[in-house]
Parts: C-alpha cells; sequence; structure tokens
C-alpha cells in the first residue's frame, strides 16, 4: 500500500489537521487534504475510510498500548495500578506530540459529531482495559469500575491539559488527578 | 401544542418503542409510528424532532432531576455522597418502568449511531452533575472527578442491570457498585 509515496498517510493526516484547524472540519474536502499534501485523492482513500477518520485512526493503536500495559503490568499491581499504568502509556504517547493532540483536540471539541466519535473510542478504550484486567483474573465488576474510572479520571485531566496550554506534563496531571479521586471517595460526610 | 390529542408524545413514544424492538429502528418509519400510534406524522413532529429523539427526548429533565439531587443534598454531604445522591434519582426513574427502560436500551445497543448519542447524553449528564457541585463550592479537580466517576460507576451498575433482567433493584446495584469503587481504589499493592 503506497510504497511509492513516503510516508504519505503522515503527511495526508498533517495537512488535514492543517486545514481542519484553519478552515474548519466541514469546509475541508478531501481534495483540498490530498493537494496540500501533494497526493491524490485515490491515494487518500487507500489510507482513510473519509476525513473524519484521519482524526481516530490512531485508536486501534492506543487501544492495544493500553491492553498490553495493563498486561505487563506486575503481578503484585492492584487493578487500579494496572489502570493507572494503561492510561499513562497513553498520556506519554500523546506527550511524544503535544501540539498535534491539542490541535486534535480543538477540532474534535468545535464538532458535535466529532465529539460524540470521540467518546465512543473512550468507551472501547475503556472496555479494553476491562478486558485486560479479566485476562489478569480480575473479577466483575471491579474490571469494569476501575477500567471505566481509569477512564473519567483520564478525561478529566487531558481535559485540564488541554485547557492549560503552559503545561507539559499530563502524566503527571493524571497522578495527581487519581491521588485526588481517591481522597474524593475516601472522604467522609461531616455529620 | 396538541391539547386535542391526550398524551399524544406518550403514545407516540410507546409506539415508537414497540417498532423499534420488533423490526429494528433503521427500518422504522415516522409514518409507521404515527398510524401504530392512531395519530399523524404532523403530530409526531410536533412532539419530535425526528424518529431518534423518540429515544432521548428524556434526557434533559434527567439532567435536571441529577443536578437538583445535588444541589438539594446536605451541607454536611461530601461531593461523592451528593453525586451518589443525584444517580440514584436517576435510578429511581428507571425503575419506575424497568420494561421501558430495558426495551430501550435494547434498540439503543443494537445501533452505533445510537451508542454514540447515548455516550454524548451521559456525558452531558456528567457536566451537569459537576457544575451543580461547583454550585455547592466544591473545587476543580474534585467536582470533574467525583461527577465523572458517578457517571462511570452508574453506566456499570446501569449495564450490569440491564444483563440480569430478574434483577429489578438497580438503586441497590448502584449503591453496591460505588462501594466496589472505593474498595478497588483502597487496595494496596501486595509488594
Amino acid at each position: 500500500m503506497g510504497r511509492w509515496e513516503p510516508n504519505a498517510r503522515g503527511r495526508l493526516a498533517q495537512a488535514a489537521l492543517a486545514l481542519y484547524a484553519e478552515q474548519g472540519f466541514e469546509q475541508t474536502t478531501v481534495a483540498e487534504i490530498a493537494k496540500q499534501a501533494g497526493l491524490t485523492e485515490r491515494t487518500f482513500f487507500r489510507h482513510f475510510a473519509d476525513k473524519r477518520e484521519v482524526l481516530f485512526y490512531g485508536s486501534e493503536l492506543l487501544q492495544d498500548l493500553l491492553a498490553q500495559a495493563v498486561a505487563d503490568a506486575p503481578a503484585s499491581a492492584t487493578p487500579m495500578d494496572a489502570v493507572s499504568a494503561a492510561y499513562q502509556a497513553a498520556s506519554a504517547l500523546i506527550q511524544e506530540n503535544p501540539e498535534r493532540a491539542r490541535l486534535r483536540d480543538a477540532i474534535v471539541s468545535a464538532n458535535a459529531e466529532l465529539r460524540e466519535r470521540e467518546l465512543i473510542k473512550l468507551a472501547a478504550l475503556a472496555s479494553a482495559v476491562a478486558g485486560a484486567l479479566r485476562d489478569r483474573g480480575v473479577l466483575e465488576p471491579a474490571a469494569s469500575l476501575a477500567a471505566e474510572t481509569g477512564a473519567a479520571v483520564f478525561k478529566v485531566a487531558f481535559a485540564r491539559w488541554v485547557s492549560e496550554p503552559g503545561q507539559a506534563d499530563l502524566s503527571g496531571i493524571l497522578g495527581a488527578a487519581l491521588e485526588d479521586l481517591k481522597g474524593v471517595l475516601a472522604e467522609r460526610a461531616a455529620i
């Protein structure tokens, strides 16, 4: 697939992100993306099903990465430790290219259909993490609770990181958010 | 609006659910729903924007219910207690008509587009709960963490309740799930 077009996928993705940010997702056509990348529409469709897919093609990879991190956690790790390791792996990947992640997030946030798609991908990540926990012998509902809670904490941490452009340390925000949550859940009513 | 058609909205919603369950959401037309309810298409569109909306028109109501439950929690309640009260209020509403809730869930689960919409509605509920917590003086990120975690626990509890048709007590499952999560988060690594 496209051996004669070095890094066609990466060039298309970069061109798409730049155009979506500049003129809006709805207003951008595949023809424009291909042109900006110096490639043809046909090449675009060899790499992506549609212009929406450019924003989500990494999600299967991310899913595998998270499941692998859960599997690789030491045998002594608690379910929540394994979940934490998984979302920390996602954070590390995101921090490899923070500008891309922020740009992408701004595009997704501006469009209801893309926001819905983002939520379903996050839900799929949580399902994958829950499955990986069950493979480690964690029972239900603990597996799903840990995985879904990890996704919730990641969502809050990511939103915070995105809203503070000076703040580069997603990993640190995520770790602090998990500690904060433990505090919130351990709190007793002041009766 | 439709005073001359007693409970038109309820009749349309009931007819739609029955048809979606029987012949599938995609295959059902607004004309069929109206006919089954003994009403006109025009009446349908006075009550619902489209056939998808029949499955989601209750969600603003639910959002208000949750926010109100957070606001009504005693001053001594912890953020998580207030969140728990909110999702318990949602559970009570669902349990008023468990068959309807299960039928609706089966229809939504069978369709990717509806599943996406369901997730965005759940996300909107969590945002409303977080807002209501901030109105009580709860700071960020505690407000978002408590609200998103509550949504995660509710999601797991609801899935469990739906998968066990004999099990009527969503409220009990939700309470137990929250206790389970507290246990999961308090667990220490066995190093």
